[in-house]
């Protein structure tokens, strides 16, 4: 039997990224997954990215340092900001003190690092522009533009045909209602998954930051009940 | 007197990135020098980095930590790999060993990221398109794609006017002679620059990378004097 081609598939330990994860497993790809340790306030995350990475069967799984947190500028890498609770969405749906400057743009050219070492050319991204938060850098117009710059910035993007780098973003329409109905016929085990922006010691989701609201709500509307305590 | 307006200025301790250095403090801007320690070779790079940020009068010279020697790829950030010596160019200017791979797309995402808390919108890079050993990641068409790409992505980019960020790269076009020419005029101290791949142990040039090389042709060309001592 062939082996599957090669894909970095981006990390994070929460649902979207597992999810996409299980997509790319699904289309035959042998996975190389790829998580970062950027000062973010918890480990629960790489934890919950490592667990996962595993029952996806992943061939590597790499975790690189970045220095986010001496950049600043978000309450997710910065302990002096607060991140906000049981927040009332603004109809022009303001960007949140959570969004993190320029971070996918910095983990996607990671990956296409990663990717061109592999000679891989897929790259799979848990993005999400309809429910999440309103951050800049999980809309189509912003993935499209950061897979054109790649491909004419690396040497296996111009050397080879057109396009050879491709940034996969499979969730980037979907609900979060329909993510994890996708997720659950692919067998994620979303109970190995981390989502809260502000856990307790123990690691224990809070129930009422965004990202605990979004992906409660989610749940409630696929009618499925998520494995996680809160 | 007003202060000027701040910049980002990517500065890697070589000639070209000083000379960048040297354009923005001209142009009347604060500068916030950025450097990355990412594993390369030596560390001459960042003690010249730093030596050319005081000269630069710069505001801050941060210096952030990159995993890249953990991506590999190239005889920078890879021991395994030799850097060549009095290569022969290809007429077809093939990519050398010592590309890294997304190296300035890394870079450049970072420098937004900066920018972006400093609320800066200029950047300055130090790429040069002309002799600068055929890395696609220093070419316009590049650099333009990497401008569109941060501003759909960046919370600034996207809630500001049209092109917030602005990635400048005023040397791109020039040679290295005209480089040297530039930055003489303008007061560089080229001594406290290091551009060799391959230093000694003592942090001496060797005088047959492809860096030392281009270097050194480009002080003749320019009619100039290289101070550093082969």
């Amino acid at each position: 039997m062939m082996k599957g081609k090669k894909a970095v598939v981006l990390l994070s330990g929460g649902l979207d990224s597992a999810t996409v994860g299980a997509v790319a497993r699904q289309q035959g790809y042998q996975l190389y997954c790829l998580s970062f340790d950027y000062g973010q306030r918890h480990h629960c995350e790489l934890e919950a990215a490592g667990k996962v990475a595993r029952s996806l069967s992943a061939v590597h799984h790499l975790i690189l340092r970045l220095d986010l947190n001496r950049i600043g500028g978000s309450s997710l890498t910065d302990r002096n900001l607060e991140v906000p609770r049981n927040r009332v969405e603004s109809p022009e749906q303001e960007i949140p003190i959570t969004y993190v400057p320029a971070r996918n743009a910095i983990f996607i050219t990671h990956a296409v690092a990663w990717a061109e070492t592999l000679e891989a050319r897929d790259i799979f991204l848990g993005v999400n522009a309809v429910d999440y938060s309103g951050y800049p850098d999980c809309r189509p117009a912003f993935i499209q533009a950061m897979e054109r710059a790649v491909n004419l910035g690396t040497k296996l993007g111009v050397g080879g045909e057109d396009r050879y780098f491709r940034l996969h973003a499979p969730l980037i329409e979907l609900s979060k209602h329909e993510i994890i109905q996708l997720g659950t016929r692919l067998g994620v085990d979303y109970g190995l998954t981390h989502s809260c922006y502000d856990p307790d010691a123990r690691g224990r989701p809070c129930g009422q930051c965004d990202s605990c609201c979004l992906r409660l709500q989610g749940f409630a509307a696929a009618g499925l009940e998520d494995p996680l305590a809160y």
